[in-house]
Parts: C-alpha cells; sequence; structure tokens
C-alpha cells in the first residue's frame, strides 16, 4: 500500500500548516533533511489546552499526540509536494506539558509514534526524544517537532 | 544589502562566542550543517536571570531573545569564518525559563526570529520550536540552539 | 590510541541498547548522521529516578549523565557496527529533571560531555545545549540525546 492509500484507509486527508504564530516558517529544507517547526496540539482548529497529570488523562494525551501528528503530515506533504517522496521519518522531539509528577511522557509520545509507523511503514520508524515541560504556547498539551529524509 | 551591511545599519558587532560553561564547543560542522550550543541570554556579560510569568514580562523575554540572537551571529561569524558564507538560518529550538503558568513562550521567541530575518533576509526564515522550561543555567532566562546551512 | 583501547582502559563494555520503552527506534541514520533516541539515566538496569534539587546532588546527577553517556556509546556501538566509525560527536541535548530553583544543569551535563571527550578525544567535542526539564520519562532524572557523525 502506498501512502496515499493507507491515508485514505484511515480516513485521513493532510491538511496545509496555518500561518505560523511567530516569525518563522512550518518547515525548511536542507539537503535530504526538512526540518518541520514544533506544531502545536489543536482540537476544531484552536489550541488543545491542557497539562497531563493535572486535567488530562494519559489516553487524552496520546489522541493529543495523534492529533498533531496528523498535522505534521499536512506539513510534510506542503514540504514535498507529495508524501510518497518522504524516504524517512528521522526524529521526533516530543514535548509534553506535565505536572511536576507526570511521568508517562512516552505513552503520551505513542499517539503520534504509532500513527507514523500506521502511515510510513517501515519507513515511519524514528528516533524519539519526549519530555515533560512546564508550559507550552498557548497553553497547548503538546507540542512536537520533526526531522525527516526527502528523496 | 549584505549581511554586514545590514549588522552595521543595525549598530550590531558580533563577538567571538565567550569560552563555554562546561565541556563542550560552541559550534560543531558536520557537512553543510552547523550546529550551534544553546547559547543563553547575557546582560552586561553576565547570565540575563529571570522567570517569565514570574519576575520577568513578554517584552523583556523577547529583549533577552533578541540579545541571544545578537550572541548567535557571534557564534556563525566564529563558525563560518564570515558571516556571508551562512546560506540559510535552518531551525532554532527557543527555550524559556517559564512559570507553570506563562503560555507566550511564541511571543518571546520572536525576538531572536525577527532580528535573525532583518540581518539574513529570506535566508533568515526558520523553522523553530518555543518551549517553556522549568529552569535553564545559571538562572537565565532563554537560552537557544541554532542550525545553519552553511555554503 | 583507539576508541577500543580508551574504553577498556576505563573498563567500560558498551552494551547493545534496551529495546525501546515506545514505539520507536534507539538510532536512525540519514547520510552521513546517526541521531540517537533520548537515553534515560538507568541503575541496575531500571529507571535511574530523582530530580535535581530536590532530592538529587548536582554529584548525583552528573554520574547519572556519566551512565546516559555509557549507554549511549553502546547505541553508537549498535548504530555503526563498530565505535571506531564515529568520526564525530555533534550534538548533545541534555535535559535534567529539575526543581524550580536548580540551575547547574551544565554541571550535570559534563558527566556525559567529559566521558565522551576522553573515549573520542578530539572528535568527542560536541556542541550542547542543557536544560532544567519540569519531568521525564518514569521520573528519570537525566535523559540525553545525541547526534553523531558516521564515516
Amino acid at each position: 500500500m502506498s501512502v496515499h492509500d493507507r491515508l485514505k484507509a484511515l480516513g485521513i486527508s493532510p491538511q496545509p500548516p496555518p500561518a505560523p504564530a511567530g516569525a518563522f516558517k512550518p518547515f525548511v529544507r536542507t539537503a535530504q533533511l526538512l526540518f518541520l517547526s514544533g506544531h502545536i496540539a489543536r482540537r476544531d482548529g484552536s489550541p488543545w489546552k491542557g497539562r497531563l497529570g493535572a486535567d488530562m488523562t494519559t489516553t487524552q494525551g496520546n489522541e493529543a499526540a495523534r492529533a498533531v501528528a496528523i498535522d505534521l503530515i499536512g506539513t510534510l506533504q506542503a514540504g514535498t509536494g507529495d508524501v510518497e517522496r518522504v524516504r524517512r521519518i528521522v526524529k521526533l522531539l516530543v514535548l509534553v506539558n506535565s505536572a511536576p509528577d507526570y511521568t508517562e511522557q512516552h505513552l503520551v509520545a505513542n499517539g503520534a509514534s504509532e500513527l507514523l509507523r500506521e502511515i510510513f511503514g517501515d519507513d515511519g520508524a524514528h528516533a524519539r526524544s519526549a519530555i515533560g515541560v512546564a508550559q507550552l504556547p498557548f497553553g497547548s498539551c503538546v507540542e512536537i517537532e520533526l526531522i525527516a529524509e526527502i528523496a
């Protein structure tokens, strides 16, 4: 199955990235690498606010990370012209808005990692860091940045 | 206008990086990429201490991020021999020392992003992540790491 | 002295990375770069829990960072087939589980940086960012991700 087929099977249609909330770009390419800016979780087009361990559960955080991954795929589409040109998802940095005692950032991050595996197959398997941060822009619950290799 | 002209017009003269506060280097080049270490904000040569949402305003944080960008340009100069050889600012990671309820990290980060745009023009437009962290070395208010593409 | 000699002299025998705690891989290579996932500190095979400035001293954190560096070398061995093929340690991102007033993240990070210098010599000198985060997976005290250049 192609990436397009897998997206279709899951009912996902990648959208172009929204205008950045600042003086930066959603992606920059250098040689074979495409660097994607940190994407915050959104719900119904607005920042998905919350803090894990305070007012959100791990399951909800996992869903938010999956939503970010869908947005990242939209940006990969915009950055390549065709997501089939993504040769490899290289690395994710997953930032989880965390209460001081919340220690399941890796389970939140899996929401993004597992979707990327489903969509890109073996080429979607990536290196990753998941960390708990004090706060994120707009009070978002999750932010993810991504590096991909492009054909 | 050249990068040198724009620096001159803004009255900025890039300085060589100070000795790192640890067992690392201010920059490392690999192939066409120059990786710059996290640079903490400094004022009058000392760490610029503070926490956004506690004892600093967003405007002050934005100024601190701009000051870091000036230091980063000094390190780009040291790492390339001539800042004109910077082909592209690829990515910033902007770390903002944040109180638990402070959510304007993106506005702080703009202080660095906008200066890089002014100095490098379209080549200064970069991917970026801005996050709120619990604390930074020396109690600094802002730390920024940068990846650039070199000619 | 070769990297193997230096490891032997220090009594370090790199181990293969443990299975990742999530849907990701311990390393991904793209062109000349090897991206290593964030490695959490472990002690006796379990997560090394703690928070700097709360229940751990800087000296203990420094030891934990050194332990992570040993695990990273194991992953470099797995990712290259032979650590002698590491041409350069390019960059570390050192995440320190920090109480709000703890500001010695750079001294913790030196535990990893100094070991890499000892093992890889001048090729071990790297760019670095050290930051204080709110929390880490499993309550770990330190997490480090690494980028290396491979021959």
